[in-house]
């Protein structure tokens, strides 16, 4: 009100929440329990009912302990929440009268010194990731820091598994270091298997853990909303997978010692040049195996599938409140982003993987479309801040195809065709250039042109007063609201609300809360 | 007027001037020349006009001659003048009632593309360079891109005379490929002056034209200020000076091969440790010999003073019109740092440096003060803006020193005390990341609370009203002033106005002039 006082609208402070949060999630989950058990009871048409409960026989016993314990929550929860006041914490959604408004007060720089103050673009009220509200610039520094060198740490020494599953495509080596397996080892199928197959099924399972580390690395790092923390995971994911999958596989094929010869930039093309191509195979095998799997099991969703399934046999959960899946872009964009780089870095030397590449690209489309129109339920606007990381990542590709080429016009002793490789290089590095300056401030800010063609559109709006209403409760710590389960008694008579009218109905009463 | 309708103030177009900007300077070359005849003509005080007229005969030829030529020039640019209000060039000095409005207008993003519609902070009036406003993003970019090959490509082929004269320290070279001069070069003398004293005034000598020559580089960057060229001029001087200096002289010693190495970053703490001590003598001797010298010479302002003395004797031009000196940050501010370059990297190795060093530091610091408060006059505010460049310099300084560090513990085969080494990097390369975002945010724009601030305090202020009638005018492109020398007989009889109060005229009588 100070420094925009004719543009400020509006705000909510941020509260110091994390315990609450632990005590609320307790009482949600509560709560659903209790609802199902209420709904089997009450409800006599479904079929497992009696048979499921008399497996426990102590149905009422159940019921009166969970709303009993559900009780004692709800007191906790709103013994908390009175002492919220003072628990505020130096941050707040700040909501301004105009787009214009807002980004004035994004875009400048608010207090002297601009560790103090920082100013940063409200995430839709759904994304808001809380922890990092109540940490100071110091300490969201150094924990973006350490989340930093942990995922260095962690991409590294992950190649000690990928070593091993390279040395199964040498079975000489493993016959040497195994010897009472060699009976088995010469049988044709066992070794087709092993050398061709059980590498990749190995490294997918390594792998398929790392997409949720990375996350959970990310989340340490400072943001304050999920799509950041997706984006920054993403990134993470696809640096993990070039360093190992591309070049752990390439350069540990048969000697992990040439790893050496990456810190000699000198010698860099001539290594690649010689390892890339030795392993086209496997990259082969690799498109088929792990890309074309991953496209069917992404059509089939056979893991939620099989998840939900066990968990209908086992827990008896019916799945009255099934959530629609949301599209995990860390997984799936590095995924497709490696296949085109190995498109790019191998069409020259194996061009063979192109028609494989073709299949995964195309039954990708299909698939892909059918998923995020049919299937998958967008969590966030994306906005498009992928595009700067598929750029980039696009760049990357070109210019170490670049140097591999390089390498083996080099090995072939064509030194000339290697010396026009170079303009190529320093004709991507100035598009990059351009590109960077042309099209990446759109990912930074609005441009004052739309910002003020919109201002005027809303001007005219008669829905105004009505959105500004909505605003004012839109970013308030679902922790904070009022609690709407007592699970006493008399909790029984109330109508069972469904996720959605709990929601609005949270939102209509949340303004009393903040009182 | 259409995006900030509330805080502008007015504007005033750039027009392409180049051609009227030639005429204008010949005109006031001549200009110049005229008053001085006449001055000499008109005062009888005098000394030397008898003879010095005298010995050319033709004093009234001469005047009339110039007088003839003055006006024809003087005609020719009101011509051009008048033509002046089609060659209007997409670019403009705005203002603004307030900062505020000011920063808004600079931090925000106007058009949809970023690089139809730059803006940029204006520079001091008398600060504006011309060149570049007539010019689009994508040559501004292209001169960006040219310029900074040049510079890289200067810098580095520079090596060949430093290599040269390195060559001179050793002497023995020298012998063998000239061996006519071997009985002069073994006279104790001349072998003292070629090895300790030559190789420094060569190197002096060549690097006396890099300054000039990387300002003009920096002008063709398509920076639209003196003092933004200054700026960028004084950190490709840096770089320069490390590299052909430092790094040139220590590694060149005695064989340029070693230069192969620096592709190697393995091996660099090595290279180092080797070479850098070697060189310690030569950069002691280059401390007293180059430094002292220059702190000397810096008092005494002997070139200029012979230059001026020159000009008197066989010129005539008397001086009136002395300018007063300023300080070329790109020639001083690098050549202080370098040498706090090798205090911070020698002071482990050969500590005898330093005692020269503190009386270098000493004595700059009494003469450049006194050289800042008496002689120089300030042509720009720097605004601090040379700190960021002294703070990333000092921090590539040590970290420079602890790969030295690290090279000398490892050739004395001491792992653990270059291990301990690294924290002391990680540290300093930190404390570096905290600073950029601490400290270099000021850089970028002022904060929102000094701008309302300021703002507010102005409002109070009864000249604001006289500040904006100024600032309407302030901005005008000198070519394009009302010519006031007419060279007419006519214009004997006006005053002669001293440059002071012909740039206060000029002003007064601009808006007539762009009607």
């Amino acid at each position: 009100m100070e420094y925009h006082p004719s543009t400020y609208h509006s705000h909510s402070v941020v509260r110091r929440s994390s315990k609450l949060q632990i005590l609320v999630t307790d009482a949600e989950r509560l709560y659903k329990r209790l609802t199902q058990l209420k709904n089997k009871d009450n409800s006599p048409q479904r079929h497992r009912r009696d048979g499921f409960l008399g497996l426990f026989g102590h149905k009422v016993d159940l019921l009166d302990h969970y709303e009993k314990t559900l009780g004692d929550i709800a007191d906790n929860v709103r013994i908390e929440q009175s002492f919220m006041a003072g628990k505020e914490v130096p941050a707040a959604f700040v909501s301004f009268k105009s787009r214009f408004g807002a980004a004035i007060a994004l875009h400048l720089q608010e207090g002297i010194n601009p560790t103090h103050w920082i100013t940063e673009r409200a995430p839709e009220p759904h994304d808001v990731y809380w922890p990092f509200f109540s940490v100071t610039f110091i300490r969201r520094w150094v924990s973006k820091m350490v989340a930093y060198v942990a995922c260095n740490a962690i991409t590294i020494l992950f190649l000690i598994p990928v070593a091993l599953v390279q040395g199964l495509t040498h079975l000489d080596q493993l016959e040497s270091m195994f010897p009472a397996l060699r009976s088995i080892l010469r049988l044709a199928v066992v070794s087709q298997v092993i050398t061709g197959y059980l590498p990749i099924l190995i490294l997918q399972v390594f792998l398929s853990f790392v997409p949720a580390l990375m996350i959970m690395l990310s989340s340490l790092q400072g943001y304050i909303s999920w799509s950041q923390i997706q984006k920054s995971a993403c990134t993470k994911v696809l640096w993990f997978t070039i360093w190992n999958i591309f070049f752990a596989n390439v350069l540990s094929g048969s000697a992990l010692y040439r790893l050496n010869y990456l810190l000699e930039p000198k010698e860099f093309p001539r290594v690649l040049a010689e390892a890339v191509p030795a392993q086209a195979s496997f990259f082969m095998a690799y498109v088929v195996a792990f890309g074309w799997t991953n496209i069917a099991s992404e059509l089939f969703q056979l893991i939620p599938l099989f998840y939900n399934y066990v968990n209908r046999f086992f827990g008896g959960d019916c799945g009255d409140d099934f959530e629609a899946p949301t599209i995990p872009y860390h997984k799936e964009v590095p995924r497709i982003l490696f296949f085109g780089l190995l498109g790019v870095t191998y069409f020259i030397l194996a061009p063979l993987i192109l028609p494989f590449l073709l299949i995964y690209f195309c039954l990708g489309y299909i698939i892909y479309r059918n998923q995020l129109l049919y299937v998958y339920v967008p969590k966030f606007e994306t906005r498009g801040e992928f595009w700067p990381t598929v750029h980039n990542y696009t760049i990357f590709s070109l210019i170490l195809m670049h140097i591999i080429v390089i390498g083996i016009f080099g090995m072939k002793k064509l030194p000339i065709a290697s010396g026009l490789i170079l303009p190529l290089s320093i004709a991507t590095l100035l598009f990059n250039e351009y590109c960077q300056k042309r099209f990446f401030p759109i990912f930074q800010g609005y441009p004052v042109e739309c910002l003020i063609k919109k201002d005027r559109e809303d001007q005219n709006n008669p829905n105004m007063s009505e959105f500004y209403d909505k605003l004012n409760k839109a970013y308030n710590d679902p922790a904070l609201m009022p609690i709407k389960y007592s699970g006493r008694p008399r909790s029984r008579r109330t109508p069972l609300l469904s996720s959605e009218s709990q929601n609005s109905a949270r939102e209509s009463q949340s303004q009393d809360m903040l009182v």
